[in-house]
């Protein structure tokens, strides 16, 4: 495994999206849903193949809606339409936005109305991890503009589908965790002691990109003398020292599918705790790993690490979960979480994050990424070494 | 101008928060809204300083809440604690998450009436460039359990004073202005024919982060013979060929504040309508530019730059606008637009960003960065030339 160094090719056969929309039409025509009205990057993209970065712009709505047959259909500003035309889509309707009295409220209406009548059950992703991206004055507005519809939560619909990739979707996320793997064995050449904790993490964004990852879109961690507690904040002046403990969490993309795990570093030297605390996060996630077959529970995984880490007597970090689904984005569902009941299934990618606090104030965080197979599973992050390293 | 090369510091003073707060509150106080309910990230990070990547995962709600006098309220997920921590908010209230029964909607319940009582008029952002990032049925929840809140539109609130800059962010949007002129300028050593576009595209990220940018966030553009159609697309596998036109899109990154500016070049060569289409977006630059005082309206300014397009008989490409506000966001209010009457002020960061399209299937955009001043505008790009520069 991890063998294949091809660059995949990007983009996907048209096929790959009918199988998607077939797999979501079929669950619509079991919930009774006429169409679905979809606002977001990560729903639009998986149904269209519409790939763009101009989403950080928060300045323009975008529409697809996705009827119980047939293409989904594109309402989205004009500045978009060229970029949609290389998607499999047909049916591009455009407005010229921003047009801040009407922008695209209208057309998104009329066209609701022609897919899908007078009267239709309209769904939209309203559960956890959902939220629709439109003014909340333009919801509002639409639904004034279509009285004689029902409106339902159409997050299961999609979720489902989502959480099960298909060969060539693995493809694409078994090549950017090869890369970032590469990238993180690089660290102990291109981060020194001494180093400002913003130029190692630029240092290491380079290294992602240098590597074949499109961005290295997401660099978090810290560093701290004798362990870290914090790991989602930016990097800042802090010089890395003797004795500090470094965590590096990257996403890195290639061609809109994400890795996402994580790497710990000691500087010059280690301390005991902090040795054994990453011992005690591998064996966990070897705990993790030991469990997964396809009709476990993520709660039954997050509970083979959690008996890992509970001898410790520490309490887990409070994240609320050790790991997540992966894939179009940082973080998907399902969560490797006592809540989360939902059974493996092969094509499923995760993300096994165990993580506890080992002493007042100091976190241990560690995190590898898979594929769920037939027998098992299939490791796309190349597997950490128990002992922590140490850089100088 | 942009002769400053020291490195702004990171974060700000709390003066900086407690002005911003006390100019919102104001408003508040204006329109009688008795505290905001913000959820996405320009808001929180805006009025509270917490900084973080982290938003890239969808799973976790995060909230602030401004009542009309005193700090903000954070009412957060446990794993952002120690990053909000590190900002000026004493109250910061949190809960595990993701817990999907109750992702922290009883606390901001609770959090709410604590702060503004049990029949508060609630503002919160619904107009254009807003959303609200939260799952539907938890604003549905949160309405029910607050049966005796009013609820209104916060949009202008937070707008007015977001739009004007002060010296400390102008500093940082000065940086990293400049750290992207610089990236550009390497743009004939890095860039040649026969590269793959994705290629051309990875080491341009990789420029802007060695001049010091945190991240080069956003990177689009194109590249195509004679002349480019989509601006909003990522790279292909396209090869950079003799006569192509290229263009560069790109928001960099330091300390959160964005840069948004593009660049055009010929590759090899470059054809008349080509080379007059360039200088054509760059003398409306130049007339927009001259354009610029406090008090003209940004309609005004859109038609300075109208003025010098429109001669050329072709119509203006459907982008909706020729420029934008700039911050901590790739793209802020307000539209350099027909639509917009908003008059320009000192402290105010736009782009201007003429573009149209001047043979069937041909585009040509071009854009600026720049500082409204008191007498006039402070350009923060270094401008580009004139005439299209050729890369081999």
């Amino acid at each position: 495994m991890n063998s294949d160094n091809a660059i995949p090719a990007r983009g996907f056969h048209h096929s790959e999206y009918e199988r998607r929309c077939a797999a979501v039409q079929n669950n619509m025509r079991d919930a009774g849903v006429d169409v679905l009205w979809l606002t977001t990057e990560a729903d639009i993209h998986y149904l269209s193949g519409f790939l763009t970065q101009f989403w950080q712009s928060p300045t323009r709505p975008w529409y697809l809606l996705l009827p119980q047959s047939g293409k989904p259909v594109a309402v989205i500003p004009a500045i978009g339409e060229i970029c949609m035309r290389r998607t499999w889509i047909d049916d591009i309707r455009t407005w010229s936005s921003p047009q801040p009295q009407d922008d695209g409220v209208t057309l998104l209406i009329d066209t609701l109305i022609e897919v899908a009548g007078n009267s239709p059950v309209i769904g939209i992703p309203q559960g956890p991890e959902t939220y629709v991206r439109s003014p909340e004055k333009d919801v509002q507005r639409i639904r004034r503009g279509l009285p004689g519809a029902q409106w339902t939560d159409a997050t299961a619909l999609i979720r489902s589908v989502r959480q099960i990739k298909s060969d060539a979707e693995v493809g694409k996320l078994r090549h950017i965790c090869q890369i970032t793997s590469n990238a993180f064995a690089t660290v102990p050449d291109i981060i020194h002691g001494g180093m400002a904790e913003a130029e190692a993490f630029r240092q290491f964004r380079i290294a992602c990109l240098s590597a074949g990852a499109d961005d290295a879109a997401y660099v978090v961690g810290a560093a701290a003398p004798g362990g870290y507690e914090d790991i989602i904040s930016p990097p800042g002046n802090h010089q890395l020292s003797h004795g500090d403990v470094l965590i590096l969490d990257t996403g890195c993309v290639f061609d809109g599918y994400y890795s996402d795990f994580d790497r710990n570093f000691a500087v010059g030297a280690v301390d005991s705790a902090t040795h054994s605390a990453h011992q005690r996060v591998w064996d966990a996630t070897e705990a993790g790993l030991a469990s997964l077959a396809p009709g476990v529970t993520c709660a039954e995984v997050y509970a083979a690490m959690q008996e890992v880490m509970q001898p410790a007597n520490a309490p887990v970090s409070d994240v609320g979960r050790l790991g997540h689904g992966l894939g179009i984005q940082l973080t998907e569902t399902p969560s490797i979480a006592a809540f989360d009941k939902t059974a493996l299934r092969p094509g499923m990618v995760i993300t096994l994050e165990p993580g506890y606090s080992y002493a007042p104030g100091k976190l241990m965080v560690h995190e590898e990424n898979l594929l769920i197979t037939d027998s098992g599973y299939e490791l796309l992050s190349t597997r950490a070494p128990r002992d922590i390293p140490i850089i100088h």
